[in-house]
């Protein structure tokens, strides 16, 4: 058997990824109505896949979209995915779209969610990032912090790309939105976290950030690290003075970010909590495939 | 041959719909990245099409992404596939996603876009709308006016799809956004005008309105029917004092709004604007056939 054969699963079945196809009518591919979730699988076992599979079903609820699969049902599906692919290391996408439909963006005659799972090689983002921190951009695209959709890991994923694009053509590894107030949201692909002193201070949902998994595992990691967390709102200049700035998110963990623009945080070095905490976040992964 | 017939343009050839599938690793289908419009074909003229296709390849500039298909093709195609459908009063929507790539929302390495075309047969809205008047609620969802993707026709639609869902769930048949600033943006699938005496404002593109086909239409028009146009932003509470209400897109033409809420406009009755307005659309309508 070889060591690596990519399936997808699909509504119940595993495929051949060049089988797995969705229909021009579902509403997810019609009307970016629909979610995923990004999971990290370290030898084998998928950590927190309980908590992305928990807030995939608040993003249901908020669409008023019937997964069709439970959690236990989805989680099994991760792992037979996983397996089907032959993969120890690995990131998941878990993806359910609201299905075909009749045109227009009603939703009442919509058919059954589409789901789908893949899995790839995944052994860590580019060791740079740790070692010479992240760098960044203001994106010039806001985030709408009174939407509920926020809050919604969502197909609707447009804003965030035209904002990691610039990050891209600018050279930097990050885009950072700020809302409509002038606080900082989120990253395009992440939570952020500043230090001052050992004040650990992150964004709150009102400021329009997802609710990370890997942010929440950090929120509970810091106060063992000496760090006291404070969910409170950071105006850009804020941010700017703090002692070191970090990044996270399920693939990346947890990541110094060293860079805004030209502007360099805690002297453009990464810092001790960016290490600690990545420290912490990896025992947690530890003791989390021990318990499976 | 039958009379109708279903088929769907995709990259350059005319399946059938249950072949018309997009594969789950497409970036428009991930991450709602792409662009659609929707055109109606009146006795197998699809009306202003060259105007939906300079729309939508502004949206393409803005995305950055390459619709491999010209005007030119496009507009042959999209009279391929009415013809394919054995169409002549129908609704078309071309749909342009951004092709496969490798995980995440970077945009460098994806490939070809994806463009399909459907017609399906229409013989115009609803007629309650234009004897009775459309009913409208406020979305608690906002327009986020200073996102470029306000000007564009994404894919990326949910945050109108639960506007729209708002509006269904109170019995209504739109849903109108404000932005951040309590200013009237759009409707969920409209453009929105009102009329004060005889003036017609109708919130200007910085209100975060996404530049409608009928909307302009309706702009061209007005003058000749005795209405001052001003794109000038409405408070929600100017609005509700209009003399009248209306409605625009490409589907619904020109429709009275007689309420928002609990609150009649214009005595919750159709005006004399939205009647003139749309058969002089119509107008139009008739001799854009007759030169072609």
């Amino acid at each position: 058997m070889p060591e690596s054969r990519n399936r997808v699963w699909l509504n119940g079945r595993l495929l051949s990824p060049e089988d797995a196809a969705v229909p021009i009518a579902a509403h997810g591919v019609l009307y970016g109505d629909g979610l995923f979730e990004t999971v990290r699988v370290y030898a084998g076992h998928p950590f927190r896949l309980d908590r992305h599979l928990e807030r995939m079903l608040a993003g249901a609820r908020v669409l008023g979209l019937d997964l069709v699969w439970g959690p236990q049902a989805l989680a099994t599906a991760v792992c037979d995915t996983v397996a089907g692919c032959g993969l120890r290391e690995a990131a998941v996408r878990i993806t359910a779209l609201r299905g075909v439909g009749p045109p227009g963006p009603d939703i009442a005659e919509c058919g059954e969610a589409i789901v789908f799972i893949t899995a790839r090689a995944y052994a860590g983002y580019a060791e740079r990032i740790y070692r010479e921190g992240a760098r960044s951009v203001i994106a010039s695209t806001l985030q709408s912090e009174r939407s509920p959709l926020c809050h919604v890991k969502s197909v609707s994923y447009l804003n965030h790309v035209l904002a990691r694009t610039e990050a891209r053509q600018a050279g930097a590894d990050e885009a950072l939105l700020l809302n409509s107030r002038g606080e900082l949201a989120e990253g395009s692909v992440s939570n952020v976290f500043a230090r001052f002193g050992d004040r650990l201070v992150t964004p709150p949902p009102e400021s329009g950030c997802l609710p990370g998994i890997a942010r929440r595992e950090v929120i509970e990691l810091a106060p063992g690290l000496g760090l006291q967390v404070q969910e409170t709102p950071l105006m850009l200049s804020e941010f700017l003075d703090a002692d070191e700035a970090l990044l996270t998110n399920s693939l990346m963990e947890v990541a110094p970010l060293v860079t805004v623009g030209a502007h360099a945080i805690g002297g453009g070095i990464p810092g001790k909590a960016a290490v600690d905490c990545r420290e912490a976040y990896l025992g947690r992964v530890a003791e989390s495939s021990a318990e499976a």
